[in-house]
């Protein structure tokens, strides 16, 4: 097989490699040629990848049929740094691989395949076909608000609710919740509305292997387990189980008032006011006048910020909030419209926030209650 | 002064910045405006680095002198953040200064410059010229065999031996050694001979900063101290005090066998064969014809690795020795000639690795006594 190839193939499933998992054959990748080709397959505890090479006699020539897992942390040094060109790999008898490329020869003691787990063949099962740029678009626009604490496993996960034509993506962390709409996609077999809880860890993996923006993924779902494949690369993971919480009513209907700013420059002023937002992150908004808000921002013994950012347009009264600024500098930052609209409605209920050219996306983002002076 | 001129002035004295000193002050970066310019000082226990930034009335505007330390953290992220353009830093009463841009307005507390450490001043004592591109390449080569481990403070450093018109850089961890000469630089007032040992951990650090390569770099060693000065930036440290250990016995004298083999080639081989060298890191080297060297390493339970390395030239007898295969690829991969000399005595001495095009240039690195089989 040729090294560039299989040195690209192993980079795509790194990922799923397990590095410190207590299944002692989950520490290598499997190797499999038959006359289609060779796939090889990593795995851990939450999800398995796999990356296919076609026979092609070329880049690719099989002589015979097999199997092998070889220890990942070897295969991947010793396949990265074997000369250019083609590598013979030899699967001998009790288990030994011997590896060989120009002057270079390794000979690696294997372990026996057949404990390998298999991936899950999706069989009638409901499919969905995205272009790689609009799904790693969604991706980013969801995934940075998933929860990072294990206490409530749902908020791990990206919750995904298919019905008819429409997809919605939703994300949240208790603060702040991302809420992404899409009927940019083709649906085969899928004949009823469900949620599924895809674990987010899982779903950023992929996107960061989605370097083809042109290509296309296939998304499988069935049972416990959702698919991702596109071209040679398949992941698969298991779904999240249990009830993602219900949202809908926190999008507050009302409001007293709303403002639209220029994204880039909201964004640098609120990056600059944080900096002096402490451990707290409280960042201050404050509308007084027509044409401008003010952003501020203080730490005990270090000082203080303010900068005015100018508005573009308006609706509404007067007010004052108190956010998270680190929190609203990543939504900010996932928005690629040039505006953006601020929702406000009383203290109690949560900032919307909303690219303008976009009404099937939205950013929900908790206020802060402080004492008022 | 000028966002981008001050913000690269801060980048080039972050290296110095105290994170977590126990001394209060030196977690600050210390500002100096007079006529002459805008001096940015940072220092920990180790080292003191100033950039100078020109009072040229256009990218630095000098209205009145004075002094204030800031806490670094805050400062840099400040700077950075800032809007491209002119920056306003005002000094005021009760040491508070407020940095403005745009529309962004900080107010800080400073702390007092009076308590700041100085430079010392070097006065009548001997200056040492180089150019970057020079420097640069010799610190390269000597830096990667510095001890790590604090038992002897002395191998930390790089011995420099200077005399009339020679300098020699010795560094050394007990299992490596490297020894670069060189007489490319001119000096004044140097009217004897003398050795000092430079940190090096701050000789990579100043390294890392000499991106003009077409610059000079004038060094000064009086007292206990030496200085660095390249265009605006200065770098001082202290020297190592101590005895560094005498060298020169150490390189044998004769050999038994010498041998030439390519650079790349022996490089990527010693690569690849080091992979499964375990722990230990040991790699054999076995010269049994006139063609070719056979590498090679095992890890148990693991498996092998054999590779053959064609020999350019070759004089003396069959070998076979054992060296740390990590040690030496960081050697050959120091050395930038096209071909490379090794040179062997017997079980009790040092390798000896030489740039075929440098005899001003060599390392040593200790064989590895394994029982022989």
């Amino acid at each position: 097989v040729s090294q560039k190839l299989l040195s690209s193939a192993v980079h795509y499933i790194t990922p799923a490699v397990s590095t410190k998992s207590v299944i002692p054959i989950l520490s290598g990748i499997k190797l499999h040629v038959d006359n289609n080709g060779l796939i090889l397959t990593a795995a851990n505890t939450g999800m398995m990848m796999q990356y296919e090479i076609e026979n092609d006699s070329e880049n690719l020539i099989v002589h015979n049929s097999g199997s092998i897992v070889i220890h990942s942390r070897y295969f991947v040094d010793i396949v990265r740094n074997m000369p250019y060109g083609l590598i013979k790999i030899e699967i001998n008898d009790g288990l030994n691989v011997c590896i060989q490329s120009g002057m270079a020869r390794y000979k690696l003691n294997g372990i026996n395949p057949e404990e390998y787990p298999n991936l899950v063949k999706h069989e009638h099962c409901g499919k969905l076909t995205f272009s790689n740029h609009h799904l790693k678009h969604i991706i980013k626009q969801v995934t940075f608000t998933i929860s990072t604490s294990e206490t409530r496993p749902v908020l791990t996960g990206v919750s995904c609710e298919i019905s008819n034509d429409q997809l919605r993506f939703v994300a949240t962390d208790s603060i702040r919740l991302s809420s992404q709409t899409t009927n940019k996609f083709t649906t085969e077999h899928f004949d009823k509305s469900m949620t599924v809880i895809i674990p987010g860890k899982q779903l950023l993996d992929f996107s960061r292997l989605l370097t083809n923006e042109q290509g296309i993924t296939d998304i499988a779902i069935g049972g416990n387990t959702i698919t991702f494949k596109t071209n040679n690369l398949t992941l698969q993971s298991s779904l999240i189980e249990g009830t993602y919480p219900s949202i809908d009513r926190l999008k507050p209907e009302t409001f007293t008032s709303e403002l639209i700013v220029e994204t880039t420059k909201f964004l640098r002023a609120l990056e600059r006011v944080t900096l002096l937002s402490g451990e707290s992150n409280n960042v201050k908004l404050i509308l007084m006048t027509v044409n401008s808000i003010v952003l501020s921002s203080k730490t005990e013994a270090i000082g203080d910020v303010v900068e005015e950012v100018i508005i573009e347009e308006l609706d509404g009264k007067q007010l004052s909030v108190t956010f998270n600024g680190r929190y609203m500098v990543d939504i900010i930052r996932a928005i690629d419209s040039k505006k953006v609209k601020l929702r406000f409605t009383d203290k109690l209920k949560p900032i919307v926030v909303q690219p303008i050219d976009n009404p099937n996306s939205f950013f929900l983002i908790t206020q802060i209650r402080t004492p008022d002076i």
